[in-house]
């Protein structure tokens, strides 16, 4: 079954809350898991619904089974290995966030095309020349690209991973890329996410 | 008129198409936009309806009508003010991440615990004692926090920032922030939106 984008992420934010659970804590209520996201508790059982087994019981949900639940539906077992592209700030701050390899997202390496750089490693993660990247995605069947580089360089290097065998970019910078259709771009679109903030901050003050 | 979550998001997308724009290239057209973006002109048009004044003409819109009510319709004049808490990678990418300002929001300094970050400047952000906040949110009026600190501070800092006198935090951390009912959390959930890709690609394939 399909499940909407905007169930995928509250899903995962659920998620979260199981993570964080103490080990005494066998059960959770949808009311529990609502108040702590300040949304609706009907959402939240309508969310769960997506899910295959969701550990219902009378008390709540069975936070074990709940977790695991998230779990399957989302893939997190599906390791998906990717490079980043660009290792400035917002690179090494991706290539540090541990959090990823517990949902399936497995980073190999970065790259750059600073000889500074170049050879440094961050997070265990070796940062290689960009001209490596062909290269290295077909040997090591690597087909997401984390752009992570300056806007100014945003589309040069999307086009030359479209090039060298990248088929998925997650794309973090303030560009709107132009690749070939058998690419496909995810925009982490931060602006608009900050528009959306402060948005729905005045719908509700209305 | 209270705009939905997507367009929000898909407008400030189309606003970097119409920035990238050269000064010759006087109008774009639905298909255009939606090219670019992977998307069906129809939602291009269905999201524009939203704006007041589109620049809507016979051969597509006027470029610059449709940037500027963009920008009218999605409030980039009205300048925000935030603070960075954590001056790790996360947060020096995000101070350095400039074109935020041309959205509204206006990073005025940053906090960390750790001495060694306190007193340096980064892109112009000097980074302050976190135990200096409520003082300097109070002075500067400033309501708005970026939490980027390592997961395991995630919580207290949240807490911290409250009781500083913070009402709005924008959560870059994978946690479940427990704050008081009057201060807003907006979860950018860098997994939930891995997971929203890689689940839309799936969702394609079938």
């Amino acid at each position: 079954m399909s499940i909407p984008d905007k169930v995928v992420n509250r899903l995962s934010l659920y998620h979260f809350i199981l993570e964080d659970l103490r080990d005494d804590e066998q059960y959770i209520s949808s009311t529990k898991i609502a108040q702590l996201l300040n949304i609706d508790d009907s959402q939240v059982r309508k969310d769960i619904k997506y899910l295959d087994n969701s550990g219902k019981c009378r008390v709540g949900y069975d936070a074990k089974k709940l977790k695991k639940s998230i779990e399957n539906c989302l893939g997190f077992e599906q390791k998906r290995d990717a490079f980043i592209v660009g290792a400035g700030n917002l690179g090494a701050a991706l290539a540090k966030y541990d959090s990823f390899k517990d949902y399936g997202l497995n980073i190999l390496a970065m790259f750059d095309n600073n000889s500074k750089k170049i050879g440094t490693i961050i997070n265990g993660k070796e940062v290689f020349d960009i001209t490596r990247i062909a290269n290295l995605s077909s040997r090591l069947n690597v087909e997401i690209a984390i752009l992570t580089v300056p806007k100014e360089f945003a589309k040069g290097t999307a086009q030359y991973l479209a090039g060298a065998g990248i088929k998925y970019i997650w794309n973090f910078t303030p560009c709107i890329l132009d690749v070939p259709k058998d690419v496909k771009v995810w925009n982490e679109n931060l602006i608009g996410s900050f528009l959306q903030f402060t948005n729905s901050d005045e719908k509700e003050e209305k």
